[in-house]
This record gives C-alpha cells, structure tokens and sequence, in this order.
C-alpha cells in the first residue's frame, strides 16, 4: 500500500508490490535452501522506477534484507516437514513457505545499484518474486552470531536444494 | 491472508494479522531504536489461539523475527531524516517505518512459550503492533558480523529513542 490510514489498523492490510525480484530459480525444486547458507546465485531486483529516489545511499551497505511474497507457495501448514530435517516441526519454528502470511526475508549480498536495479548475490527466491520492502542490513539490529538456532543447530543447508512439497499446484 | 490462489500474484495482496505483539510503547516518542541494540524492554506475543500448532519446537530457539505492519507509521517518505543521523536519507538505506509497504522485522530474544503466547525481549515496537509472521533466527542464515553497514558504522542506538517524527497524525 502506498497510503496508512486508520482503516488499515483492522483486520487486514493490502500490500503491493514495489518491484520484482530476478533469480535463476523458475521452480521450488532444486532452488538453494536460504541463499546466504550457500552462497553464489546472482540475481536482480528492479524497483518501480518512481520508487528511485529511495535508493540513496543503500550503495554503501554490504547486504540488505529483501522482504518479498512466497507467492507460488502451497497454503499454510501449521505442521510441516522441512526440507532440512526428518521431523515435524510447528511452521513458526521453520523458514518454510507454507505459513500464514507467506512472506519471506533474506539478507542477500549487495554487489552494485544502477538506476533502479540492484545486483545481489546469495539468492534463495524464485524468479518474478514480487518485492515489499528493501532494509539495511545492520549487524547491531540483525546479527546474533551464537543465538541458539533450535532443530537447526548442527545441520548445514549448503547440500540442500528444496523441492515441491511447498509449491502450489497448478489447480491452486 | 490464508489462502494463495493465482489472483494474488497480481499488484496487490492481502495480509491478515496472526496475532498481537503488546510492549511498554504506547506511542513512537520515546520508544527505543531498533530494540536488539537497546536491549531489556519486555513484550507479549499474542497469537491466534487457532494458529497455536505452529509454535511447536519455537521455544528451542534463543530469538526469534517478528514480521509486522508497522500500522501507525506516517505515509511514505522516499527520503527520510532517520533518528540516528543528521542527514536525508534514501528510506530504504533506513529502517524508518515511512515506507511504502510499512513492514518491520525485528530478532527479539524469547524468553518462553506458554500456549499460544511467546515472552519476548529487546522489544522496539508498539504496543498492539499487528503481528504478521514468526519466523526463527538461525545465525547460518541471518547473522552476518562484519557486514558493511553504510551510514551506521560508527553510529549506537543505545542512546537513542524515538520521536515523533514518523507517526501517523490523528488526522491522517
């Protein structure tokens, strides 16, 4: 949305999408598992152009937090079976897509901005992924180096790719 | 929302809170910046008591993102003065709450779990934010130490609080 008033503080909200994202990934399956863990793919985000003049300065930081819909995500699942693990886990304990709201956040590595495009490494988004919000990423606000990290602890995402269990069907 | 269909992958999307976040800022002056880097000021998840399954396995977890509308804000300001700095910024190289779609994310430390409510610490926003999403914080994917932070080096939070500067007027 582009305008806040009070009606919006009720029981929805209407976003809108202030760009797209570009990946390699036009499928879940074989698509990397939380891109900073495994490092590489490129892709590009392109802002609506009339959106310009919020870019200044961003060119300075190193990563910045991409908040973007799961728009091609299956519905919600409170209990999912993620791609990491052997277990059922609640959905809030997971970065599965299936959740309620299905928005997704990645801190992906900034390596140029040209007019309204921003090149980024460290993707993990499929492609055409529509884009709500671009944040500074801030080590004093965002980096907890040894934050305990639950079922995840001891397991790596650098082997994983995802697969179709999170994608909707085409009948969806 | 709940539920994804094709419709939504057009301009706009619907989002519907998951639940309350109460804290100690009823409103924005005098409310900390960025609580992680403020830490202490404790906070109340609420979450839907529908949605409580997916809370399984949370508790392991040291902290957690919330992902919520940031539903007083003032409308967008593509560039921004924000409360650390003396200088306009681009409001995506800032964690200002004037944005176009105004989402905040913060890693708040969770201190327990009881039913379909999470004790949390290092709280920065207000009180009765709607809650959008609850993901866990796993360094792997989310801690980056030594990431160039842009117009933030050098700055701290700690001293800073809020003002009144990005809040919606009764008015609006």
């Amino acid at each position: 949305m582009r305008k806040n008033n009070p009606a919006n503080r009720g029981d929805s909200f209407t976003v809108a999408p202030i760009g797209r994202i570009h990946t390699p990934f036009k499928s879940a399956t074989g698509t990397p598992i939380q891109g900073a863990a495994r490092g590489g793919a490129q892709g590009v985000v392109e802002l609506l152009p009339e959106l310009v003049a919020g870019l200044k300065d961003l060119s300075e930081f190193e990563r910045v937090w991409l908040i973007y819909l799961l728009d091609r995500a299956s519905p919600t699942q409170l209990v999912v079976r993620p791609f990491m693990d052997a277990a059922d886990r609640g959905v809030f304990a997971t970065r599965s897509p299936a959740r309620p709201n299905p928005i997704g956040i990645s801190a992906v590595r900034l390596l140029g901005v040209t007019e309204n495009r921003l090149l980024i490494a460290d993707v993990d988004m499929l492609d055409e992924t529509p884009l709500l919000d671009i944040k500074p990423y801030v080590p004093a606000f965002d980096s907890f180096e040894r934050s305990l990290a639950g079922w995840y602890a001891n397991k790596s995402a650098a082997s994983v790719v995802a697969d179709d269990r999170f994608e909707a069907r085409e009948q969806n």
